[in-house]
């Protein structure tokens, strides 16, 4: 937790609410421009949409990744130019392709040929890439059965594109979000540059190879740096291409927002739930269906504190009535023995994919608050 | 779907939506009421709390279950009466519990005694009931872990909540959401009214047994209907309490507005993800996380439709570029050869439990607009 946040949680906001510190994500981009300086970064807008992000990875320089017209117009209000975003979710309605086209965006994503045609209809002259997919070895919350194509399909599709009144520009893979590996890249990046040869080779160059996203954040267990992702991702793409390097693209969502902010929430009842239970179950004020959806299965595991004192162990459920809304009941949380309702609980590195996910409603609550300092 | 329903959608309203026909509650509400005469109808709010449903329910003489704060303003702004309502989480903030014994709130659910004593300081003289676990066969979305507490810990809770000032009141239980048998509710009614005689003996007269919720909704499979599970209830409740019987309260929120609504949503994308796939993946503009949240382990699966014509298999997902954004992916389900992007799909008995689930821009995505008719 930075200084700053820890100043403004000094003030006791209401709970539950995100605590984001934008001085950390200015400096996570840099951090990851500097372990990547070959890459152009383009922000994940979903990973957190809030203006203040956007506005500051704007005047930074950050290219946006979005995953839908709004996220798209949302970007432009930032100070985005149109150039600097790529329509990147390869399911896009018609309206949102033209919408997009008539913007000025010039990049589309696809992984199908019905998704190409309806590019070549609504942004004719386009520049597309084709996402594959790959290997999520390593991956806590992997991608890969609802996206991507296989390397045969995507060569048949991109060679097909400039018939279609398209530029077929380049080529994109995801290796799973929290990728906590570099193996998958390395993996990844020796397939697609067999297909660049490939296609090079039927008369079609191409100039963009886009490695999506997936760099972690540190939760609980230790991470690579992202100076080992830098050097093993340069490594391999010199490794398969040589003196002839395509131009690079990453979308970081969760690397760049992540560890930036703190969930705020209280504990609004802490009780066994049968006599002879040894753990505790400590229901906050926020669960899976306030924003903490990624710990569905258990696949994120935030870091939890709730002050000192000796621990014991806890199951942590969320405020509603809803059966499935218990946070972690398999994995061994510890929480201080003197822990009682009102107390409060920070939820740690939730700046990414929390606030978005929030229900409008579910059981009367409203979506956490958010501050951006 | 009702004609009024199937007119309102010939107007191709945007999608996706949900169009809900309050002329069906109204129905739902009364055969409920015939179904169950002795039993007093607590509509669970968080099923479904569009302001258009909370009135007609109120003017029809409803009782409601709110599950937060929020829950109660709501039924009281929609006209109903303080003494109609039950706060019937057994996890509430003390500022909630409060505010609800303001306003003349006076049924407040618990099942640990931590919850009794903030209940007995911040809503003292209150009437409180005790939730039992209970056994959840037949549900299709299960309770029972995270609430409710033996019979012997009831039984000591109960025993000890007029020295803090409360009125014990009654018991209740859960039998889970869904419930498509009536043995859960036979079971439990048997359990609880030994406590009943137990605690008489004991010199603590109950005079409320709350049935909960459970009541299903016919979503692909036959489910007993109303007239079923009145009957089974009261003939349990008879042969267990005779001439003796406590006032007796329902819970229902699926089986009260489930089937009233239809929401409607496009294919964005209607594809084979890999060549040699037989089915084909069809992705809709609404997802796990624009409300559709109960298909998560695929446990309620809801009937769905896209105009005629011979069918075949595919997955539905969502429009996310979320990967767990898979609505159906083992349940075996068929639509039109012929589907293709921008057709209309509909996804029948969505009137529960989908609205309010609905996350409040992730991916960009807004919510579901919402029709009632």
């Amino acid at each position: 937790m930075t200084p700053k946040i820890a100043s403004f949680l000094a003030s006791q906001p209401a709970t539950p609410c995100l605590v984001l510190d934008l001085d950390r994500v200015a400096e996570n981009f840099a951090r990851l421009r500097a372990a990547l300086p070959a890459a152009a970064i383009y922000y994940a807008v979903k990973a957190n949409p809030a203006p203040q992000i956007l506005r500051l990875l704007a005047e930074a320089g950050s290219c946006f990744d979005a995953a839908s017209l709004p996220e798209i117009e949302a970007s432009l209000e930032a100070g985005a130019q149109p150039e600097a975003i790529s329509f990147g979710n390869t399911v896009k309605k018609p309206s949102a392709i033209a919408r997009a086209h008539a913007f000025g965006v010039p990049l589309y994503a696809f992984d199908s040929r019905e998704e190409l045609e309806k590019i070549a209809a609504h942004a004719p002259g386009a520049k597309i890439y084709c996402r594959l997919a790959v290997n999520n070895v390593g991956a806590e919350w992997p991608l890969s059965k609802k996206f991507g194509t296989t390397l045969e399909k995507a060569k048949e599709l991109m060679l097909a594109a400039r018939g279609l009144g398209l530029m077929p520009h380049g080529l994109s893979f995801h290796v799973g979000s929290q990728q906590t590996g570099t193996l998958a890249y390395e993996l990844a990046i020796a397939e697609v540059a067999m297909l660049f040869t490939d296609l090079k080779n039927a008369g079609l160059p191409l100039q963009m190879l886009n490695l999506g996203g997936g760099f972690p954040t540190r939760y609980q267990e230790d991470v690579p740096e992202h100076d080992e992702f830098g050097t093993a991702i340069m490594d391999t793409m010199i490794r398969h291409f040589g003196n002839d390097l395509p131009d690079i693209l990453i979308e970081p969502g969760r690397s760049m927002v992540g560890d930036a902010g703190v969930v705020a929430a209280e504990a609004v009842l802490v009780c066994r739930r049968m006599p002879q239970d040894e753990r505790r179950w400590v229901y906050l004020d926020i669960g899976r269906f306030g924003g903490l959806a990624e710990t569905e299965g258990e696949a994120i595991r935030y870091r939890i504190t709730a002050g000192d004192g000796a621990t014991g162990p806890v199951v942590l459920a969320g405020p509603s009535c809803d059966g499935v809304d218990v946070m972690y009941e398999k994995t061994p949380y510890r929480l201080p023995l003197g822990l009682k309702s009102g107390d409060t609980v920070l939820i740690h590195d939730t700046g990414a994919y929390v606030t978005s996910y929030a229900s409008q409603n579910f059981n009367g609550f409203t979506p956490l608050a958010e501050h951006y300092i």
